[in-house]
């Protein structure tokens, strides 16, 4: 996608060097990191300079493929990759495909290819359900700088605009960490997409007042049954959406289903560090990177970072092969190749 | 209420000084404002040193009382005070109070120890609603400091623990303004109750958890028919206790109702500057105060700043005369003199 008036990836690799948006910088600075050996690129997810499901697994293939041409011991190399993020799914499966594969480098650009491609196809499918004039609401940051290209929930969203229609987008903040106001607007911006930020207390404000067209979210973890795990909020959203009758879509690609997880109920909810809801980070006036306390000293805060919304609050799930209802069979028939 | 070791009210007047709580210095310092005119008063009113329906009001009829001891032509001290904050019903009505009085210094004293008075018994009836160990969320600030004494959400928090109860409260940051994370925080740190700050958006999530027993706000205004504006997100918040079967009570003395909205769809929402979500105002690691920016630079926001919680989401409203039902005929018959 645009950055100025450039194309971007998340991450990409030429000759032997991986380079990589540095995206612990955003939005206040935008740099390129090229990292010339997997070590470094093992260094660079796990200090999360690159985040977001599609973006690590791409960035672990190509550290694979790194490795290879470096002529490292590959199973140390393996295991090295595989320890950076231990709950990323994609990083596993990413270091397995490349580490079976004859041509290493080009698994791994297949890899990202195919991340792009899908999160591509996503945003046709989800294009069918904006109509011209749409103002769409949106939480966190499911956009391209989780993924290599598109994104999940902001990929509809390009790819109406690219289609001639005009859209308007309500970007929640995002508290605790922001990620609406950070990184969704800093992609918006880049993109020329009209936009608000909003506080998250405002969503049910503004769909009682019929702005508010459709919702997509993104998801970290969809059960077998339908339900979403995503970014702490988007439950309440879902709650409020039901209530206006406003369409609530979850946006993810195939590999986001977990059917070893029966229901919402299976998929645990990582509590975070309290310091992410009293202080918070960002530019002074002379340009500098600065935290402060923005609560009473010595309160205490609960910070859960994820919720789950249930399948029966979800109208659909825009996935790459298609948009299906938030159930058990459709489900299992989208796994087995269906739609 | 408690402020370290010392029983404090937002605004008193000894001799002929007006004193104040330096509420734009909360949370981050504590001190007094020592106003020895009606001058001064009213500037400490117009600069928001002084905040809060309540609050507001007492200091307006100390301004009035000083204006008589200072002997100025009334009628351009009664202007004056007027025109600090001229959307503040409570400032005219202590203002004519004051000035019909035939002893202005104790009128105005009355004026304040009534307000604390209906605080307290707001209290005492919403007490009642808490069972010991109860999890209470409340959204913004309705506190103690917001009035000239124990608040209206508050309230009934701090009556429930001066009975012995056990209580926790869950503390909405309140976005953007953060009143929650920074002035209720402040109150029950110096209260001594147990809390936690958490995100605006972690509500539907805790109360899906069985977390909170029961919400408790404020409220700006309330219609006729008990619609109920307050703090941009209270909306949301009843929407998704209604969800969860979760009590949801408004705290607010007779006053706050204005029977001249016939409904919510009368009561304008005032939208207010964007940088106030744009922008973030807090302590530095060295107790500086300083302000940063917290978008994606060159982003615009939309800062709705109250909405309108209908009265089908609200379960009662809790008043000084007692707890009454949110429909035309209960807030007639409240309003008359009756329960």
């Amino acid at each position: 996608m645009r950055v100025g008036n450039k194309n971007y990836r998340t991450v990409w690799m030429k000759g032997s060097s991986v380079f990589l948006i540095e995206q612990n910088l955003l939005p206040f600075k935008f740099k390129i990191y090229e990292s010339k050996t997997y070590k470094d690129t093992c260094k660079a997810i796990k200090s999360m300079l690159v985040r977001g499901a599609g973006a690590i697994g791409a960035a672990a293939g190509f550290a694979m493929a790194q490795a290879f041409l470096q002529k490292i011991n590959i199973e140390k190399a393996r295991k090295e990759i595989c320890a950076t993020r231990p709950t990323a799914q994609n990083l596993f499966f990413a270091v397995e495909r490349v580490l079976r594969a004859e041509n290493p480098v080009k698994e791994a650009q297949s890899i990202a290819d195919q991340d792009a491609e899908y999160c591509r196809k996503i945003g046709e499918f989800g294009n069918k359900l904006i109509k011209d004039g749409y103002n769409i609401e949106t939480h966190c940051n499911a956009g391209w700088l989780a993924f290599v290209d598109y994104g999940t929930a902001l990929a509809p969203i390009y790819s109406a605009k690219s289609s001639g229609k005009k859209v308007f987008v309500y970007v929640d903040e995002t508290r605790p960490r922001s990620q609406g106001a950070k990184l969704t607007a800093w992609e918006l911006l880049n993109e020329k997409i009209n936009f608000f930020i909003i506080p998250d207390n405002a969503g049910a404000y503004l769909m009682s007042q019929g702005k508010i067209d459709i919702m997509i979210v993104g998801s970290d973890r969809i059960a077998a049954n339908g339900d979403a795990a995503n970014k702490i909020g988007t439950f309440e959203k879902a709650i409020c959406a039901k209530e206006f009758g406003i369409p609530f879509y979850v946006a993810a690609p195939t590999s986001t289903f977990d059917i070893k997880c029966k229901s919402g109920k299976d998929i645990p909810i990582e509590i975070r560090s309290e310091d992410e809801i009293l202080y918070q980070t960002g530019l002074t006036k002379k340009g500098k990177l600065e935290t402060i306390e923005v609560c009473a000293p010595g309160s205490k805060a609960f910070n859960p970072s994820f919720d789950v919304t249930p399948a029966k609050f979800i109208s659909g799930i825009i996935t790459e092969k298609g948009i299906i209802k938030p159930n058990a069979s459709s489900i299992k028939c989208l796994l087995k190749g269906g739609k």
